[in-house]
């Protein structure tokens, strides 16, 4: 097929009267035969969206059209495509394309794809900084093209409205917990209340764990425990934070900027885990092994999840009947709904409505 | 039975002369129903005593006698006694006692006791600061007394005159191993070839890994591929260090004084993890979390052992025929010896024959 005409939501590189991201038109290449063309409904709108448009990586190749996030429906399919079909409706997640062939691609980890340029991510993907290779343009806009092998199922009792930030959120918070096999009884605390910690509360939760919601914000509260928290520990009351010593299986912390990591490895029971998602930085002060080493403790970090993990969070989800919290948005709202998020006024994830590029 | 009198070599907490050890002589309590008396034979030279009588964790009592790889015979077994007997070959390591009942001793883990207290260490142990409790004093003397529940049995098999170092060094690095599963063809590095880091090296060898020796010292590749590394790394070779990267199953890092652990992190591969054990402070520099998580690895911190593991480490050393490589000191050379291994010049570890207490 031809080369196709998208309309979407990008950044020039350039801030436009305080805007970050404008309306553009582009074209994306054709759908190849193992590859479906999607029109797409929603997108979520990411932490890592505003790192990337922002250059906050010092990678990032203009123009960027951003969104991993994006569920839509099959609207052409390539000749060799077998899983979908017109009509389906699918979701992309936070990779289009990888070797398949590196251990880590075999093994269905493909976000750690050992190839020189990793896996292609949606948005600014592979590329050659000397403009022989190509760039990739994600989810702000009214279509995409993508291989099927990285295509998901969306479960049809899935409320397609909300169900965009489980591609990303949902994956990055479910791939740690399943990997440090929570299960019934265990006890763990989820740091930072937002797109990502809101949704490992509930899958937490879902797993059996014990959940504590912990925050900076006494205002989450309630949320926080109609999400399933059992309960709410608030990190700068100091006595709180104290009784929590020694405490958790297991700590996720989803916190997006540099903060200090040791009054949560202290809340770690013996042989405890603490993993970070969300920061790709280093931590603001060094590690304390004393503090490490004294209960057997360990640090981690991870990276969203593989291809057949983000089907199974999608499973899993449409399972439990989670289904994030989000606030709708045109896309014109897109520069508005970026300053909230960095002002974390948003309960818990920004969804466009990709209706709204076709007026 | 009455108080026993002990001769040794401790510090008082005052440099006499440029000399941190003096003779003492000082008592114990003796041996209740349920407890030893151990004639001393041999005792290691860890570089934890050195941090305990410099004081370098600010927790120090003095008088302080150090030594916690400790070998000698019974010669007195309390009438409840029932494990060993006058006579028996005994070793003694980091703990001689614990609450027993909080989850982490009845788990085997009394290294992570969780009384208010922690365990009792073998020397500078538990205490109370206003003079009420007790200071235990260590192996640099002639006698020790022990509950049995904390003496452990030397192997037939072993040469008791090199074993002693099994008792915290062997144990220290054999536990990190065992419990990252360590197991035929996995790619091991083991940062600092001292005391702590060739033990690591024999012990994982026998585990099956292939092991890497990664040192700063090229001095040290003669004696790293003798003790059974199959490779050498100069740390400080940042080409050689490139050609790791992403190599290690596991690393374990000896190395006893803050470093930067970043060149590390980049050598582990997919889902690999480090372990530093020794140090018991701040990391040099932060963590940077985007080299942690962009390939799932994770970092953690051990301690010592529990006593079936350290039971279990010295029947692994005599089943494997590991020994320790010790340099044989008399008790009057320790001042001298402790400024050597400061300067790292001991291969590679120090055993005082405590015979020479008794001259």
């Amino acid at each position: 097929m031809e080369s196709i005409k998208t309309h979407g939501y990008g950044a020039s590189g350039s801030l436009l009267g305080g805007k970050t991201l404008e309306p553009m038109d582009f074209e994306r290449p054709g759908p190849q035969a193992d590859e479906v063309l999607i029109d797409i409904l929603y997108c979520g709108v990411c932490h890592s969206d505003v790192h990337q448009v922002e250059n906050d990586w010092n990678n990032t190749i203009y123009p960027c059209v951003p969104g991993h996030e994006i569920i839509g429906k099959v609207t052409f399919a390539g000749a060799n495509v077998t899983k979908f079909k017109v009509g389906d409706t699918v979701g992309v997640g936070c990779m289009v394309d990888s070797c398949k062939s590196c251990e880590a691609c075999q093994e269905g980890e493909e976000q750690f794809c050992l190839h020189p340029h990793g896996p292609t991510m949606t948005y600014n993907g592979y590329f050659i900084p000397d403009g022989s290779g190509y760039n990739t343009f994600g989810g702000y806009s009214n279509n995409i093209v993508v291989k099927e092998d990285f295509v998901l199922s969306i479960p049809k009792t899935l409320d397609i409205s909300k169900a965009a930030p489980i591609l990303c959120a949902g994956v990055t918070t479910y791939s740690p917990l399943k990997h440090a096999g929570i299960k019934a009884g265990d006890k763990v605390g989820v740091v930072g209340i937002g797109g990502l910690g809101h949704m490992a509360v509930m899958i937490a939760k879902a797993m059996g764990a014990e959940v504590t919601a912990i925050t900076t914000k006494e205002e989450k509260r309630e949320s926080a425990l109609q999400l399933g928290a059992g309960a709410v520990l608030i990190s700068e009351d100091k006595e709180a934070m104290a009784k929590y010593d020694r405490y958790f299986n297991f700590i996720l912390v989803t916190i997006p900027d540099p903060f200090d990591i040791t009054p949560y490895v202290s809340l770690l029971k013996r042989r405890g885990s603490l993993v970070t998602v969300g920061l790709l930085a280093p931590y603001k002060k060094p590690l304390n092994n004393m503090d490490v080493a004294s209960q057997g403790r360990s640090i981690g970090g991870s990276l969203i999840g593989g291809v057949a993990e983000t089907q199974e969070v999608l499973d899993f989800c449409a399972e439990h009947n989670i289904h994030p919290q989000v606030e709708m948005i045109s896309i014109e709202e897109i520069n508005d709904a970026y300053d909230k998020m960095k002002d974390e006024d948003v309960r818990f994830r920004y969804v466009i409505d990709n209706a709204s590029l076709k007026k």
